[in-house]
């Protein structure tokens, strides 16, 4: 990364961006791609999920690798839309889908994923063979538990998601059978804070029932909605997709034939890597009980969820000086704060780093690629800003979306007709 | 709350705006700003924190009321000076000011409270008195110690914000005398979680070094910067306007003569009452444990805090039937849960309301008017709000700022040059 900096830096890249950069490397999104696809059978719907990353032209770039996308609102529909993702590779899936938005991606054709019995009662008052083409599947909660993020655990009894199995197994297999249209299954128990085995779990309870329903209905699709955890220190060993896949095909082996339409729907097991974010130090302040905070230009606003929940999340930092210099040498404990008028607006409250740290270097604050400005916070109105894509050493970079301009933010807060 | 959600429906006030709406009570404001004016002597410039609420329509009341504002970054600048406030009236408070941003605050001179020494030292070089109008403070952490919120206490010992006072009570004497255009102090504590006297013990140890600078330095102007709790509860009788002057009156009484300029910089306090956020209820779902789930249209994009700290953070909730007549009743215990995909992503998760609440219905959440929609988060790409102001009953409704349109949000992930 810092090489990437440096050269950024000498190259004029960053141009007048102001003081936060993210820097996004498209050549391992590829290669991420590229794996992912070789893992599971050829004919398999990797449906990406925009939340994780929503920036059009990175987006762009997975649907011309040929894969899908899974979109959780109206707002991210029309971005699939204007990316041009074809209708049959976009699954929705959203718990409050309205009639007008169940209707709209009927009209187009596009996969959907009851959140509720409630709502598919509402998709077969709305549904008719002649004119429409959607997928429908319905999402069900294993009811496997939680992992070690409360969180992103969507598997508990009282989950928000998905109908729960334990109690309306036979509502499930009736509903099926009555909802010929109903032709597929969707999981997701929670990718990040999840082990391998709570993940197959989660995966094999609804295969279980899968297998179950096959033999008296049409259920063709299963979709392994969720994801894997992505790598955020040095000593984690996340599974890889390959070693992922094959753990299902042990566990859920119908699941690799040609009878069966297989959708996944990754999102930061395949971004957390490849974005990364470069923060200039405003200034260095000593602090009474002697740990001195690196104030710099992005907190709260993009990495919402480290700075609320602190304990749950880690992103390693590393320091670089002005021309992008990775910064070696002794060590000792930082504070990392934002910019924001708020007082839990940190990156990091005891963070081991160069003891030369200072004014006008920059904090590298490491896998930033999702979860991260997608979350972005409009707190104190400041500039979202640039990403920045490269494909490698030497390549040159492009920028992916520009700084947001102040006038933007003054249009956001005083848009009246 | 039902009255007016029941004329704005009956009215079609809220149009084809989506299934949330921000209502916003202007004549309430103009109630506490005139209530706000009336407890401090009339020089007292009252600049209002735009980061608690930055639309613009709203804070071209607060302006033409003859009030100024505190602005956190430069796009809170940019929407002070799109409203008109002077640019005396305005506040600049950042922990992160650049050399850019500073030479731009005093060109125009705009009130600047410097975060630590070194910003001191960087204003000294840029600053000259024949080119700048600006009144320029230095922030003074009392180091008094946390309230009951963490993340919202920014006067312990090693917060990023001021200069912490114990260790640098001669350098910040020393810092006076030789800066002569150094003529402020300013104090913020924090503000929700605080009590009354940690409020008064904050100011107070400011004054008190304040009124020892004065005798051998220009210092005139004191800045309580910080403002005080609101009301989220029956229960709670925070401290109002007047009793927090009067109890400042007798702790400083230096503060309340001519020759002290006065500054206060509420927001919480003014804006959390006068908004209040209606949302639909999409979905009533069954869960395993027996507590109904009522699936709404906001959750943690709007209300951040109250979904990531929720132990810190309470709002009201009470139900109104789809044509807006208050649901009263039999009670029984439910969650209500937003639209995101994010098992973090609830208003409450256990809140006793009407037990016929049912899919079509609108929760009200209440006190929702600062710190909610200001940090609204980006994640899923769902559409903002409008915002619909109201002068008090029966009176016409203004759209202060329309619901974002999904082309909005395309073009925010794909703004590229």
């Amino acid at each position: 990364m810092a090489d990437v900096l440096a050269r950024s830096l000498r190259e004029g890249a960053v141009g007048c961006s102001g003081e936060t950069f993210v820097f996004f490397d498209l050549s391992r999104l590829q290669n991420l791609l590229d794996r992912l696809k070789a893992a599971f059978p050829p004919t398999t719907l990797h449906a990406v999920a925009v939340k994780a990353n929503p920036t059009v032209e990175i987006l762009r770039q997975i649907c011309l690798a040929g894969h899908g996308c899974e979109v959780a609102s109206i707002g991210e529909l029309e971005l699939a839309n204007t990316v041009g993702f074809p209708h049959e590779a976009v699954v929705f899936d959203s718990p409050v889908k309205t009639r007008e938005e169940l209707e709209y991606a009927l009209r187009l054709g596009i996969g959907i994923n009851a959140n509720s019995l409630g709502e598919l009662e509402r998709i077969d008052a709305l549904y008719s063979p002649s004119s429409s083409r959607s997928r429908i599947g319905v999402r069900i909660n294993p009811e496997t538990g939680k992992g070690s993020i409360n969180t992103t655990s969507v598997a508990t009894h009282n989950s928000k998601f998905g109908v729960p199995m334990k109690k309306n197994r036979d509502t499930l297999l009736r509903v099926f059978s009555a909802y010929k249209w109903l032709t597929g299954v969707h999981v997701h128990i929670g990718s990040q804070g999840m082990s391998p085995e709570q993940l197959l779990e989660g995966v094999g309870t609804v295969y279980d029932f899968f297998v179950e329903a096959r033999q008296s209905t049409e259920v063709t699709v299963f979709n392994i909605g969720g994801g894997l955890p992505a790598k955020y220190r040095e000593s984690e060993k996340p599974i890889r997709f390959a070693e992922y896949a094959d753990s299902l095909r042990l566990r859920c082996p119908d699941l690799f034939t040609p009878s069966v339409s297989l959708v996944t729907e990754f999102g930061r097991s395949l971004h957390a890597s490849c974005g990364w974010v470069a923060s200039k130090i405003e200034y260095r302040v000593e602090s009474s009980d002697g740990t001195p905070t690196l104030l710099v230009h992005v907190g709260a606003d993009m990495f919402v969820r480290k700075a609320y929940r602190p304990d749950d999340w880690h992103h390693d930092i590393s320091v670089c000086d002005s021309k992008g210099n990775l910064r070696t040498g002794t060590m000792r404990t930082f504070r990392v704060a934002g910019p924001l008028c708020f007082a839990g607006d940190y990156l990091d409250r005891s963070v081991s780093l160069p003891n030369d740290a200072t004014e006008g270097d920059y904090v590298i604050v490491h896998d930033a690629g999702a979860y991260t400005f997608s979350m972005w916070s409009l707190y104190n109105s400041r500039q979202f800003p640039p990403i920045i894509g490269y494909e490698g050493p030497g390549t040159k970079f492009r920028h992916l979306r520009n700084r947001q301009s102040v006038e933007d933010i003054v249009k956001f807060w005083s848009c009246v007709t």
